[in-house]
Protein backbone atom coordinates (compact mmCIF):
# COMPACT_ATOMS: atom_id res chain seq x y z
CA UNK A 1 0.00 0.00 0.00
CA UNK A 2 1.17 3.77 -0.59
CA UNK A 3 1.66 5.74 2.34
CA UNK A 4 -1.77 7.65 1.61
CA UNK A 5 -3.53 4.78 1.59
CA UNK A 6 -1.67 3.01 4.95
CA UNK A 7 -2.85 6.50 6.64
CA UNK A 8 -6.23 6.10 5.04
CA UNK A 9 -6.89 2.80 6.51
CA UNK A 10 -5.31 3.19 9.48
CA UNK A 11 -7.12 6.74 10.74
CA UNK A 12 -10.36 4.84 9.07
CA UNK A 13 -9.32 1.79 12.26
CA UNK A 14 -8.71 4.46 14.64
CA UNK A 15 -11.63 6.14 14.23
CA UNK A 16 -13.92 3.15 14.70
CA UNK A 17 -12.17 2.38 18.09
CA UNK A 18 -12.73 6.15 18.78
CA UNK A 19 -16.71 5.60 18.76
CA UNK A 20 -16.85 2.52 19.78
CA UNK A 21 -15.33 3.54 22.85
CA UNK A 22 -17.51 6.85 22.57
CA UNK A 23 -20.68 4.58 22.71
CA UNK A 24 -19.34 2.76 25.43
CA UNK A 25 -18.32 5.35 28.14
CA UNK A 26 -21.37 7.93 27.13
CA UNK A 27 -24.43 5.81 25.62
CA UNK A 28 -23.66 2.89 27.51
CA UNK A 29 -22.05 3.70 30.65
CA UNK A 30 -23.67 6.94 30.91
CA UNK A 31 -20.34 9.18 31.50
CA UNK A 32 -21.77 11.82 29.60
CA UNK A 33 -18.24 14.09 30.84
CA UNK A 34 -16.08 12.07 28.58
CA UNK A 35 -17.75 13.72 25.85
CA UNK A 36 -14.97 16.05 26.58
CA UNK A 37 -12.65 13.35 25.38
CA UNK A 38 -14.71 12.71 22.16
CA UNK A 39 -17.02 15.19 20.89
CA UNK A 40 -15.89 18.24 18.56
CA UNK A 41 -17.03 21.65 20.07
CA UNK A 42 -20.40 22.04 17.69
CA UNK A 43 -21.90 18.66 17.78
CA UNK A 44 -24.50 19.06 14.57
CA UNK A 45 -27.88 16.57 14.60
CA UNK A 46 -28.39 16.83 10.92
CA UNK A 47 -31.09 14.30 10.72
CA UNK A 48 -32.78 12.29 13.66
CA UNK A 49 -36.60 12.22 12.70
CA UNK A 50 -38.26 12.50 15.88
CA UNK A 51 -35.20 13.51 18.22
CA UNK A 52 -35.92 16.70 19.98
CA UNK A 53 -33.14 18.09 18.98
CA UNK A 54 -32.79 17.67 15.41
CA UNK A 55 -31.93 19.66 12.62
CA UNK A 56 -29.82 21.49 15.98
CA UNK A 57 -26.35 21.97 16.81
CA UNK A 58 -25.09 21.12 20.60
CA UNK A 59 -21.78 22.96 22.39
CA UNK A 60 -20.71 20.12 24.83
CA UNK A 61 -22.83 21.01 27.77
CA UNK A 62 -25.95 20.44 25.80
CA UNK A 63 -24.70 17.33 24.32
CA UNK A 64 -24.01 16.11 27.92
CA UNK A 65 -27.74 17.66 28.73
CA UNK A 66 -28.80 15.50 25.79
CA UNK A 67 -26.90 12.57 27.80
CA UNK A 68 -28.45 12.97 30.45
CA UNK A 69 -32.21 13.49 29.21
CA UNK A 70 -31.97 10.22 26.60
CA UNK A 71 -30.30 7.95 29.03
CA UNK A 72 -32.61 8.69 32.01
CA UNK A 73 -35.82 6.49 31.30
CA UNK A 74 -33.63 3.70 30.25
CA UNK A 75 -30.34 3.98 32.96
CA UNK A 76 -29.04 0.64 31.82
CA UNK A 77 -28.88 0.79 28.42
CA UNK A 78 -26.66 -0.99 26.02
CA UNK A 79 -25.82 -0.82 22.37
CA UNK A 80 -24.81 -4.01 20.59
CA UNK A 81 -22.72 -2.32 17.55
CA UNK A 82 -23.42 -4.89 14.29
CA UNK A 83 -21.51 -3.16 11.51
CA UNK A 84 -18.98 -0.06 11.18
CA UNK A 85 -18.26 1.23 7.56
CA UNK A 86 -15.71 4.23 6.99
CA UNK A 87 -15.61 6.38 4.28
CA UNK A 88 -14.43 9.64 3.98
CA UNK A 89 -15.09 12.00 6.96
CA UNK A 90 -17.40 9.38 8.00
CA UNK A 91 -18.15 6.07 10.08
CA UNK A 92 -21.26 4.35 9.59
CA UNK A 93 -22.64 2.25 12.49
CA UNK A 94 -25.13 -0.14 12.78
CA UNK A 95 -26.77 -1.26 16.13
CA UNK A 96 -29.30 -3.25 18.26
CA UNK A 97 -30.45 -1.32 21.64
CA UNK A 98 -31.74 -2.29 24.91
CA UNK A 99 -33.07 -1.17 27.96
CA UNK A 100 -34.67 -1.67 31.26
CA UNK A 101 -37.54 0.96 31.34
CA UNK A 102 -36.83 2.09 34.80
CA UNK A 103 -37.53 5.99 34.30
CA UNK A 104 -40.76 7.63 33.25
CA UNK A 105 -41.48 8.56 29.54
CA UNK A 106 -44.65 11.44 29.18
CA UNK A 107 -47.73 8.85 28.83
CA UNK A 108 -45.45 5.79 30.06
CA UNK A 109 -44.79 5.39 33.23
CA UNK A 110 -41.97 3.20 34.57
CA UNK A 111 -42.37 -0.93 33.60
CA UNK A 112 -39.54 -2.59 34.21
CA UNK A 113 -39.58 -4.47 31.40
CA UNK A 114 -36.95 -4.82 28.29
CA UNK A 115 -37.30 -2.29 24.90
CA UNK A 116 -35.55 -3.13 22.03
CA UNK A 117 -34.53 -0.98 19.08
CA UNK A 118 -32.38 -0.69 16.04
CA UNK A 119 -30.66 2.10 14.08
CA UNK A 120 -28.33 3.42 11.56
CA UNK A 121 -26.01 6.45 12.80
CA UNK A 122 -23.37 8.16 10.19
CA UNK A 123 -20.97 9.79 12.55
CA UNK A 124 -18.73 12.26 11.33
CA UNK A 125 -15.04 13.41 12.41
CA UNK A 126 -13.22 16.30 12.02
CA UNK A 127 -9.48 16.40 11.19
CA UNK A 128 -8.12 15.89 14.74
CA UNK A 129 -11.14 12.78 15.02
CA UNK A 130 -13.41 14.37 16.49
CA UNK A 131 -17.00 13.55 16.51
CA UNK A 132 -19.19 16.64 14.91
CA UNK A 133 -22.18 14.94 14.91
CA UNK A 134 -24.63 12.67 13.24
CA UNK A 135 -27.32 11.37 10.65
CA UNK A 136 -29.47 8.89 12.16
CA UNK A 137 -32.70 7.01 11.89
CA UNK A 138 -33.98 4.55 14.92
CA UNK A 139 -36.92 2.36 14.48
CA UNK A 140 -38.46 4.48 16.72
CA UNK A 141 -42.23 2.63 15.45
CA UNK A 142 -40.84 -0.36 17.11
CA UNK A 143 -40.01 1.04 20.01
CA UNK A 144 -43.68 2.95 20.47
CA UNK A 145 -45.37 -0.49 19.90
CA UNK A 146 -43.36 -2.11 22.83
CA UNK A 147 -44.57 0.61 24.97
CA UNK A 148 -48.07 0.84 24.43
CA UNK A 149 -48.19 -3.03 24.71
CA UNK A 150 -46.32 -2.81 28.12
CA UNK A 151 -48.84 0.28 29.09
CA UNK A 152 -51.75 -2.38 28.28
CA UNK A 153 -50.42 -4.96 30.26
CA UNK A 154 -50.35 -2.84 33.43
CA UNK A 155 -53.18 -1.17 32.78
CA UNK B 1 -2.07 3.96 -4.67
CA UNK B 2 -0.80 0.47 -5.07
CA UNK B 3 -2.81 -1.72 -7.05
CA UNK B 4 -5.14 -3.39 -4.63
CA UNK B 5 -6.20 -0.19 -3.01
CA UNK B 6 -6.85 1.58 -6.78
CA UNK B 7 -8.60 -1.78 -7.47
CA UNK B 8 -10.48 -1.57 -4.42
CA UNK B 9 -11.52 2.13 -5.15
CA UNK B 10 -12.73 1.34 -8.30
CA UNK B 11 -14.71 -1.56 -7.34
CA UNK B 12 -16.15 0.79 -4.67
CA UNK B 13 -16.96 3.64 -6.92
CA UNK B 14 -18.71 0.60 -9.64
CA UNK B 15 -21.14 0.04 -6.64
CA UNK B 16 -21.92 3.11 -5.79
CA UNK B 17 -23.14 3.72 -9.76
CA UNK B 18 -24.34 -0.04 -10.05
CA UNK B 19 -26.61 0.99 -6.69
CA UNK B 20 -28.19 3.94 -7.82
CA UNK B 21 -28.84 2.47 -11.39
CA UNK B 22 -30.37 -0.28 -9.13
CA UNK B 23 -32.62 2.04 -7.11
CA UNK B 24 -33.58 4.16 -10.29
CA UNK B 25 -34.67 1.43 -12.41
CA UNK B 26 -36.35 -0.95 -9.98
CA UNK B 27 -37.47 1.50 -7.15
CA UNK B 28 -38.06 4.99 -8.53
CA UNK B 29 -39.25 3.66 -12.28
CA UNK B 30 -40.83 0.57 -11.16
CA UNK B 31 -39.05 -1.74 -13.93
CA UNK B 32 -38.96 -4.97 -11.44
CA UNK B 33 -38.04 -7.02 -14.42
CA UNK B 34 -34.63 -5.17 -13.99
CA UNK B 35 -33.65 -6.75 -10.90
CA UNK B 36 -31.99 -9.72 -13.35
CA UNK B 37 -29.37 -7.00 -14.20
CA UNK B 38 -28.64 -6.09 -10.86
CA UNK B 39 -29.47 -8.81 -8.09
CA UNK B 40 -27.38 -12.26 -6.93
CA UNK B 41 -30.14 -15.79 -7.39
CA UNK B 42 -31.07 -15.01 -3.88
CA UNK B 43 -31.64 -11.89 -1.86
CA UNK B 44 -31.28 -12.03 1.82
CA UNK B 45 -33.74 -9.30 3.87
CA UNK B 46 -31.14 -9.56 6.80
CA UNK B 47 -32.65 -6.68 8.81
CA UNK B 48 -35.79 -4.78 8.04
CA UNK B 49 -38.11 -3.98 11.08
CA UNK B 50 -42.04 -4.35 9.55
CA UNK B 51 -41.04 -5.30 6.38
CA UNK B 52 -43.17 -8.46 5.39
CA UNK B 53 -39.99 -9.90 4.42
CA UNK B 54 -37.90 -9.28 7.08
CA UNK B 55 -35.33 -12.17 7.87
CA UNK B 56 -36.41 -14.07 4.55
CA UNK B 57 -34.57 -14.58 1.51
CA UNK B 58 -36.09 -14.03 -2.35
CA UNK B 59 -35.01 -15.60 -5.26
CA UNK B 60 -35.49 -13.17 -7.99
CA UNK B 61 -39.09 -13.87 -9.19
CA UNK B 62 -39.87 -13.50 -5.34
CA UNK B 63 -37.57 -9.99 -5.06
CA UNK B 64 -39.76 -8.58 -8.39
CA UNK B 65 -43.10 -9.50 -6.66
CA UNK B 66 -41.73 -7.80 -3.64
CA UNK B 67 -40.92 -4.38 -5.49
CA UNK B 68 -44.72 -4.84 -7.59
CA UNK B 69 -46.42 -4.76 -4.27
CA UNK B 70 -44.37 -2.32 -2.22
CA UNK B 71 -44.44 0.26 -4.58
CA UNK B 72 -48.21 -0.02 -5.61
CA UNK B 73 -49.52 2.49 -2.93
CA UNK B 74 -46.78 4.76 -4.66
CA UNK B 75 -46.40 4.79 -8.15
CA UNK B 76 -44.55 7.68 -8.85
CA UNK B 77 -42.11 7.08 -5.81
CA UNK B 78 -38.41 8.53 -6.22
CA UNK B 79 -35.42 8.03 -3.52
CA UNK B 80 -33.22 11.23 -3.19
CA UNK B 81 -29.70 9.48 -2.46
CA UNK B 82 -28.18 11.69 0.39
CA UNK B 83 -24.89 9.88 1.10
CA UNK B 84 -23.26 6.41 0.18
CA UNK B 85 -20.39 5.27 2.19
CA UNK B 86 -18.39 2.13 0.84
CA UNK B 87 -16.20 -0.46 2.81
CA UNK B 88 -15.51 -4.32 2.46
CA UNK B 89 -18.44 -5.69 0.52
CA UNK B 90 -21.05 -3.28 1.48
CA UNK B 91 -22.61 0.13 0.34
CA UNK B 92 -24.11 1.59 2.57
CA UNK B 93 -26.82 4.16 1.58
CA UNK B 94 -28.80 7.22 3.51
CA UNK B 95 -31.94 8.58 1.88
CA UNK B 96 -35.10 10.60 1.53
CA UNK B 97 -38.45 9.01 -0.09
CA UNK B 98 -41.52 10.47 -1.08
CA UNK B 99 -44.36 9.53 -2.99
CA UNK B 100 -48.08 10.24 -4.01
CA UNK B 101 -50.55 7.92 -1.66
CA UNK B 102 -52.09 6.96 -4.84
CA UNK B 103 -53.12 3.24 -4.20
CA UNK B 104 -54.44 2.15 -0.67
CA UNK B 105 -53.01 0.47 2.04
CA UNK B 106 -55.05 -1.60 5.10
CA UNK B 107 -56.63 0.57 6.88
CA UNK B 108 -55.83 3.80 4.71
CA UNK B 109 -57.47 4.10 1.31
CA UNK B 110 -55.24 6.33 -1.24
CA UNK B 111 -55.45 10.40 -0.73
CA UNK B 112 -53.72 11.64 -2.95
CA UNK B 113 -51.26 13.29 -0.75
CA UNK B 114 -47.60 13.36 -0.56
CA UNK B 115 -45.98 11.01 2.05
CA UNK B 116 -42.30 11.34 2.97
CA UNK B 117 -39.57 8.72 4.86
CA UNK B 118 -36.28 8.71 5.57
CA UNK B 119 -33.74 5.69 6.02
CA UNK B 120 -30.65 3.89 5.75
CA UNK B 121 -29.73 1.02 3.94
CA UNK B 122 -26.92 -1.17 4.24
CA UNK B 123 -26.02 -3.47 0.61
CA UNK B 124 -24.24 -6.37 0.44
CA UNK B 125 -22.56 -7.36 -2.88
CA UNK B 126 -20.74 -10.36 -4.42
CA UNK B 127 -17.58 -10.83 -6.12
CA UNK B 128 -18.99 -10.21 -9.45
CA UNK B 129 -21.01 -6.92 -8.13
CA UNK B 130 -24.41 -8.42 -7.90
CA UNK B 131 -26.46 -6.88 -4.67
CA UNK B 132 -26.81 -9.89 -2.13
CA UNK B 133 -28.58 -8.03 0.27
CA UNK B 134 -29.97 -5.47 2.62
CA UNK B 135 -29.90 -4.40 6.10
CA UNK B 136 -32.49 -1.68 6.76
CA UNK B 137 -33.80 0.94 9.02
CA UNK B 138 -36.62 3.32 8.01
CA UNK B 139 -38.49 5.78 10.01
CA UNK B 140 -41.62 4.10 9.71
CA UNK B 141 -43.39 6.05 12.43
CA UNK B 142 -42.77 9.29 10.55
CA UNK B 143 -45.07 7.22 7.72
CA UNK B 144 -47.79 5.97 9.73
CA UNK B 145 -47.94 9.75 11.53
CA UNK B 146 -48.43 10.56 8.27
CA UNK B 147 -51.05 8.00 6.79
CA UNK B 148 -52.89 8.39 10.21
CA UNK B 149 -53.43 12.56 10.28
CA UNK B 150 -54.33 12.35 6.07
CA UNK B 151 -56.95 9.86 7.39
CA UNK B 152 -58.39 12.45 10.13
CA UNK B 153 -58.37 14.79 7.67
CA UNK B 154 -60.94 12.89 5.19
CA UNK B 155 -62.71 11.18 7.36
Amino acid sequence: MSEDSAQCDSRNDARKQRLAQFIRRIWDEGDADAADDFLADVYAIRHDPGDGWDGGTLDLEGFKERVRISRAPFPDQRFDIRGMFAEGDAVVMTWLWAGTHRGDIPGFPATGKTIRMSGATVYTFDGDDRITGHWQITDRLGVFQQLHRNLAATA
